[in-house]
């Protein structure tokens, strides 16, 4: 018997499928649309038929399979109440009761799941990845956003109201830069993929950089990837961008090492693709703010887990972890 | 059958050694001089003598007693290991085993642990306090330094190396006042006794407060009671000073707050007797900084140990919590 996970990861215009073994091999996906225009019900029927469609799919490949569980990675998702609520990415109205709308289409399934996408990447990481046997440890997921899932003892904090890990809005610079979510100075605002952007037009303005290749780039075309480029032809500005970016970054990385002790932190992203030109800055910048008992102790590590897979291979770990639970 | 447990302060200059019963009543206690010198052994030898003295003494007062272990808290104590590493207020030098030393001396005692004094206080108020009950809280120190205890499902947060919860450790102000840590910048400097009175003195600078009662006061003689008569009394000054303390340390709350969503957080310490003259400020700093879904749900409580017997609760409830950790 070959046992299984489903996992499902709800994107803003994506929602992407997979049936996932335990070794976090994904045997078989598939995608839907997102709808555009809030239509719950829809939605959860065309899941729930891909969902049936990949189950029929995978039988196929391998007769002798156990269904484990479904997990769910969602923006605002709580795992507490299994409901999505108030998303800003996502088409939907206030609080959508994901876990109970699925469980009524497949009662039969007991394990149902679901978190927001940056813990279901830490579990994903914790159950197939570089986190494998650690029990307290810390991932940052630096996109449009950044998000962080916390370990500790071996499972996800998940806090008194199931929001736990929203470090992205800690503040790092007191009044600062306008972060989305209406206040100021938060890591988000300097280290997201927009917060990189951002400090390089800073400092295009602040040197009149005309030389710059990324002053040829308009603002809304410019991407981290670009920074990398050009700072990888030597382009002075995109070399401080990172140095500034890991600055800021290792700083909010000690603050948290200082609430939780963890043994290693992970880096989640597209940012990430730019190595050791980030994370060396950030490994300095963290290890100058720690206090002496931490120096020299915390691996800072990007996660093993390949961007395109991660967030089935999160949604479906979570599977794995309520399965572990319940199995206590 | 009343079930008892020991606990022992380790302070710079003195060690309380209480005996505590399940309701939080210290039923008997006592001090020792901790030495000035380091000298453990005579140490570990007087602190015995002491906990056979007053277990002969609550016998008299009560017959049927059962010891159900002993806790300690005392600075850069260590719960994985037992031993308090370096602690720079203890004159004892290097690693002092203290567990497994005491150990020793009363065999027959499975269930003796060790924390440090914030935690320990955190656990005293989850036991005893304002916290009974809750799974997911968090509790701030405000003394010489800043400690803090960090309870997550039930548990204090120890952390992959048991030295979690240094959130006085996180940067308020980047590049900011000199910390003892010898770090820039870190909350301890701003909100702890010390910090409180920087603050002052920093003002009366500014405004050349010639004025201002406080200065007629040496640096090294004011303490944050003065600066709280001095504002009842109408000082300007002194209000300001616990403005810009409550903004500060209101701005630390969010951030751990957004770290692990407690239901409560609680201050204990000298300074907190400012009451709402400090809470104010700390409240309205904190709502401003917590994101949306925070707002209006976490309560500010000032802790409900009476602060010259909290260090002997905190380390009694120590001994209780792990023997309900042992029943399980």
């Amino acid at each position: 018997m070959k046992e299984i996970a489903i996992g499902i990861d709800i994107g803003g215009t994506n929602t992407a499928i997979g049936i996932v073994d335990k070794e976090g091999h994904i045997m078989i996906k598939d995608r839907i649309d997102t709808p555009k225009h809030g239509d719950v019900d829809r939605y959860i029927n065309d899941l729930s038929n891909a969902i049936e469609s990949l189950m029929v799919g995978v039988k196929q490949l391998n007769e002798q399979i156990e269904l484990i569980g479904i997990g769910l990675g969602a923006p605002n998702g709580n795992y507490y109440t299994g409901n999505v609520e108030y998303a800003p990415n996502l088409s939907f109205k206030g609080v959508i009761r994901f876990v109970e709308l699925l469980k009524k289409r497949f009662p039969e399934i007991d394990n149902i799941s679901l978190t927001n996408d940056a813990n279901a990447a830490a579990i994903g990481e914790m159950i197939y990845g570089g986190a494998k046997g650690m029990k307290n440890f810390v991932m940052f997921t630096l996109g449009t956003g950044i998000g962080s899932g916390i370990v500790v003892n071996g499972d996800i904090v998940y806090g008194h109201d199931g929001f736990a890990g929203e470090c992205g809005h800690t503040v790092i610079v007191p009044d600062g830069r306008d972060c989305g979510c209406g206040s100021a100075g938060h890591l988000e605002a300097y280290c997201s993929a927009s917060g990189i952007k951002r400090t390089a037009f800073e400092l295009l303005a602040f040197y009149n950089a005309t030389n710059s290749p990324l002053a040829d780039i308009p603002y809304n075309k410019l991407t981290s990837k670009d920074i990398y480029d050009a700072a990888m032809e030597g382009d002075e500005i995109s070399k401080e961008v990172f140095e500034i970016t890991g600055d800021y970054l290792g700083r909010a990385i000690a603050d948290t090492i200082h609430h939780t002790s963890p043994e290693a932190f992970f880096l989640f992203g597209g940012p990430v693709a730019a190595g050791e030109l980030l994370l060396n800055p950030v490994r300095k910048s963290m290890e100058e703010h720690l206090l002496p008992i931490f120096k020299n102790k915390i691996e800072l590590k990007v996660s093993s887990l390949k961007e395109g897979d991660a967030a089935i291979l999160g949604a479906s770990a979570l599977a794995w972890q309520e399965s572990k639970k319940k199995s206590k």
